[in-house]
């Protein structure tokens, strides 16, 4: 692993190949990456190497069943390389009113059918153990950003049991089997299960078929932060992730809490900040030492006419594009910005067509993946904190 | 040119390449072919010769202004293979009430923001010159296909008059080289407009810089069909459609019309089906000796979940696909039939995601080229009677 300051450039092995970190993740909510075919993201321009799904969209529907009568994530949605599925949580918890929590797990309803639905733990392993992804989230809880102290240590010390039971659950799926995703030729038979176990030296290695990372919360509250890393790390995960951040809370408030946990986390393992941000805030986590990060913005805001660009937000639906010439940006050479130019893109949006949001999230996936390139070798050259300077004084330079 | 019965199979020159017919010609509306990218349609499951463009749509949006400041249809677009344009005028007459016919041309409230617009055959063609496109057609009037035979007399009879408008029209633009869809590098300066003037032997060539199709109208009287066929001839055109089909008459008036009017127009000029139909409404056309289509189904259908295959219609929505892990179509060697199965499209359809647009929408597309490719296959070899029999029983033998 390089290093640069706090900033960190490593390897991380799957049985689905190796994964260069720092790293953006694209997600894939339902089985897709909103408006881009699988062909177009394994292609030069875009090339993640893993991707997101999510347990609670892809439970109802299409359902555990369907999954594992199509032989797993991977296969139903023919994708070959790593996935990571989140628990569940984050999504229970968004539905505010319409859940009941319990130390048993949430009740809520389907916002598909009405229909009452449990989740737990255990049911959060199992679904992801036919998931069959590279990379398990413990089922966790999250308190609001703004969270007073005490309601704060409550839903971090549920999800430390919480964590204990996922831990629990997803080893004796492990041993049973359960995980959908073992690729068969290379498991030998004495030991089902495990996946390939190439590992370089000093970099972090995911034991068995799937990988199981903890989840620290806490809220705002760095002593929270704090216990929540002790006891995680106690239980033991393949890697950590900073949960309960970009909900609510000032961005400072949010920098601090990365600030202090991330170092705090066991250095020779991964450390993934959920659900967060900009390219500008990537940048930001990365020279705290964080290495993986997941967000909807180059999707969702692709889809809503807003590119993002090296000299920062564009949004297309603006008068002042509607005969401009240039790429959308021009010091991207992805396939948008080789052929097409801020006018067609502005009479795609305004015309309602869907090529709109489908080259704007291309464009956008393409930077946030380029970024992450140049992040990595900034890193591994020594050069991270001029690349910081400088990526961040030109973003906010403004588009032209 | 091949013939093999009444079915023809040639080679229509244009300056943007050599189009084999009979040709479909997928529908790109507004700029657009509805969620397919440029890069996707050159690409080999794909790889039409021609697109349509719609003039209404362009015209007012983004307008003329836009496309003449970006250098035509085909720039704006990026799109660098030929271009056929409609006149606007089927799109005015599906206004029903919201428009007037006068003999000068057609007043209207744009659909957009509902001011008020006059488009005639000189505005049409002027339209159409900036487009650039490479056939342009002349601005026409379409009867309902049911009209009374005075009504359809009348509006035939305006066709014929609006016919010589646009032909003066189209020439004079030509002569002063409005024409911005020309290539700079093939034009002689002394013959300034020019398309290059390969031409093989017994094969439709366009003359010009930009070609221009007469309409032939007349509703379901056979008798104005044949009278509008001999005004229209006798005008010249470069090629000749038929209109005002598929627009309310029963399916075998339209067969009627098509095998009683097509073998009227000039054996050595395309003849051009306009807005007609599923791959069984084409195979059928080629066996009455039409050459070009184009039609929404494809990419409409597939939006709405409809997949055209080997075997006939295929809704995605069905719950009997929701664990059918076979292809679209068995038959098919696309890159969705090769890479996804029924139940994961249904899960995309289902789920609302665009993705199943997407894919549904190549799919169709895919199959249509397809065809069409082997209609001309069978053709050329002598055996597209043969090839017609079969495709019609296993279309009509049900998805299994």
């Amino acid at each position: 692993m390089a290093t640069d300051g706090a900033a960190r450039a490593g390897l991380l092995e799957t049985r689905r190949g190796t994964i260069e970190t720092p790293v953006f993740m694209p997600v894939g909510t339902a089985g897709s990456v909103k408006g881009i075919r699988f062909q177009e993201l394994e292609g030069d321009d875009l090339n993640p190497r893993i991707i997101l799904g999510n347990t609670y969209h892809l439970w109802l529907r299409p359902g555990v069943e369907t999954i594992k009568q199509c032989g797993g994530l991977h296969r139903f949605i023919s994708w070959n390389r790593a996935l990571l599925t989140d628990s569940g949580g984050f999504q229970v918890w968004s539905l505010g009113d319409r859940r009941k929590i319990t130390e048993e797990g949430v009740e809520f309803r389907s916002q598909l059918d009405g229909s009452a639905r449990f989740l737990s733990p255990e049911i959060s392993m199992e679904v992801q153990a036919a998931l069959g992804s590279e990379i398990v989230m413990v089922f966790d809880e999250c308190a609001p950003g703004q969270a007073p102290l005490e309601q704060a240590r409550r839903s971090m010390e549920l999800t430390s049991r919480w964590a204990v039971r996922s831990r629990q659950a997803f080893d004796r799926l492990q041993r049973e089997h359960a995980d959908l995703g073992r690729i068969a030729d290379e498991i030998p038979p004495a030991r089902p299960g495990f996946a390939r176990s190439v590992s370089l030296p000093g970099v972090p290695s995911l034991s068995g078929a799937q990988a199981l990372f903890g989840i620290v919360q806490g809220s705002s509250h760095l002593e929270l932060r704090r216990e929540s890393v002790e006891r995680t790390v106690e239980i033991g995960f393949d890697g950590y992730a900073i949960g309960g951040l970009s909900v609510g809370e000032e961005k400072p408030v949010m920098w601090e809490v990365v600030s202090r946990t991330a170092p705090g986390l066991p250095a020779k393992q991964p450390r993934y900040l959920m659900g967060v941000g900009t390219p500008e805030d990537l940048v930001e986590a990365v020279s705290l030492g964080v290495d993986m990060f997941d967000c909807v913005l180059p999707t969702r805001n692709g889809r809503n006419g807003q590119a993002f660009t090296s000299r920062g937000k564009l949004n297309i639906r603006n008068s002042q594009w509607a005969q401009d010439q240039n790429a959308l940006d021009e010091s991207c050479g992805c396939a948008v910005c080789r052929r097409h130019t801020r006018a067609y893109l502005r009479h795609l949006y305004i015309s309602g067509e869907m090529l709109a949001g489908i080259l704007l999230t291309h464009h956008n996936l393409a930077f946030f993946l380029d970024t992450m390139r140049r992040v990595r070798q900034a890193i591994r050259s020594g050069q991270f904190r001029e690349f910081r300077q400088e990526f961040t004084a030109r973003v906010n330079s403004g588009v032209e």
